[in-house]
């Protein structure tokens, strides 16, 4: 089984995070097939559009930590070069790449969107999402900051929704995620093919050289921001090491809150 | 007739678009007249305010080819400078002159606002539309990047909503560009200039001086980021003397889909 | 009595604005403490949480000229050092101390929140309001810039949303502040210590160390933006010891309108 479903339908790709048992969390095999996917997209000029969704009512669970699960807490030998380090920057890498191709991108999100997933649904032109999805940024209430995906939501909602979200984790409704400019359009849960298909045939109406003209001259407007995937990466992999993530991921795991929360009656 | 009536009243101009017989499209002569004017009002220490409107029922239809519809799907004879880039880049010139003035800019829009009017709506201080109003930027979907425009649609719009219009040419209605921040109030179609003389009225207790000092200020947060006056002319001619555009334009003089938008139904 | 309550209640402090007789106007004892405060919390690893507020049913009236009434509509002699730069300067230090805490920053606001209150508030990572409080940026009415406050304004509010309240001194209520995405929560007037307890417990679910390092990668995307403090400072300074500052400040005393705000019904 593969961790991306890749389905033609003429001029449009669909792109499908394939892995239902962990609600599609992004593996390192997922990853790395929506990077490739990505390169691959770039140099194929009859490609218009793409469409990124979930199998199996969920969008994206959120990161996965592949092999890493022992460094949790875990201090890294002095002077041994991080690979969690590598690895996170590998995300910032795929989300750069997402922003950056030059046909159109649609999320059509039915589920949970969370963590790295609500990063990849930033990235896209358009988003649909059904009344039942869900988005949230839970990093910091695991004790991970959200490192990469950081910049792309400041990107797509603005300073102060991105602070809201971000510092806190609170859970949006597909409804509470258009207000605040995440989500395009909400629809039925039983409606999203044919919004996606909807939403297809207006960008449709675009010029496919016109269009990557445009998405050039926005990308163009942000290529003075500082490029954070190597810092983002650095904080990512010392918050997982640290002694947080671990309390936090424990209590995760164990359904319990975390130490910073207790007494709060979280 | 003058491509651009003005006329003033006390310390505020009205400047009208006005060549109805093209929903006061922007001819050179339009675009001429109005960076003459923005140049007289910066150094008119008396001008307080303009008002920016069109005449007879619309605001502004779009851009205009002027002498350069022979030019369309034309490639340029190898080591020729191309005009066209000239004449896009003076429009650019025009948003930039139009943004910067010391004076608050108001735009008053009754009927279409399109393509390089949207562009001319996102430089203004105040927007006010009458509920017939349009707002759309169908450049893609003729095959040309709405190039000049885009980054003062995204810097009033911010990233999301900029994509959302730029790559889609949605058309929206006068209460859904207020919903997205392009217009600041919407009136019923008879109360345009009732509703213009209250907010006259509302800018005429800022201080003069004052109000010309914090536009430089909000005018120096933008100045870090790229000027693209050049390489959108560039993108702009390249796109009209491309392929795309002639087969675009000669649609949409006839009325009939473009050939990437055919089955689907458009 | 102290212009700066400071009160510790666990890992969280409230500091409250505290100068009632000018509804909690930003006299330099304040600016001052509020920026002790601010190094302090900087330093201070238990701490997790800040919330500001104002006492006696007013959030802050705005700015105050502290010793410098007498500066007002006076030139500076020539070749002298302006100690009004240096105060204005100081306050654009408070706000950049503020938005760069370490910790969550929640504005509890109740009453009016005025010109550098309205800054303030803009700082924030939360913002819960009263239904009685009230919002504006009333300088350029005055014949003063918003100085130091534009940037943070521009920041949390976008381009457009700045543009309108920045050069009108529009005032707002709270809906209408949540409504433009200054404030996230609007609450009945007795309601809010419990929503601030509330927001402050949705906030402890966030790892502190994890806050802290997200705080910073959006504080990273906007250190391309130039520093405006110096001459934010220049620019208020020269408009205080010009004429528009003189008959501003003086009609306001007298309950009059403005010269530049006469004859239009204001």
């Amino acid at each position: 089984m593969s961790a991306l479903l890749i389905h033609r339908d003429g001029a449009i790709e669909r792109w499908t995070l394939n892995e239902p048992a962990t609600r599609n969390a992004l593996s390192d095999a997922m990853v790395l097939a929506l990077f490739e996917a990505c390169l691959r997209a770039k140099a194929d000029a009859s490609l218009r559009g793409v469409v990124l969704a979930g199998a199996d009512g969920a969008f994206c669970a959120g990161g996965s930590l592949g092999g890493f699960a022992s460094a949790i807490g875990q201090a890294l030998p002095p002077g041994e070069a991080d690979p969690l380090v590598a690895l996170n920057r590998g995300f910032g890498d795929l989300l750069h790449a997402l922003i950056g191709l030059p046909q159109w991108l649609m999320c059509a999100v039915d589920g949970p969107a969370m963590g790295g997933g609500f990063g990849l649904v930033c990235c896209a032109d358009v988003v649909i999402a059904t009344e039942r999805s869900a988005f949230a940024t839970p990093e910091v209430t695991l004790g991970l900051p959200p490192a990469q995906i950081a910049p792309f939501v400041w990107r797509r909602l603005g300073d102060a929704t991105a602070r809201q979200c971000l510092l806190s984790g609170t859970r949006w409704t597909a409804r509470e995620a258009q207000a605040v400019g995440l989500v395009n359009t909400v629809v039925a849960d039983d409606a999203l093919d044919a919004a996606v298909a909807y939403a297809a045939k207006a960008l449709g109406r675009a010029a496919p050289g016109a269009l990557a003209a445009t998405k050039q001259l926005l990308h163009r407007l942000h290529q003075h921001l500082p490029d954070l995937r190597d810092e983002a990466a650095i904080a990512f992999a010392n918050a997982l090491r640290g002694p947080e993530a671990a309390a936090g991921l424990a209590a995760f795991a164990s359904k319990q809150p975390a130490p910073w929360a207790k007494g709060r009656d979280t």
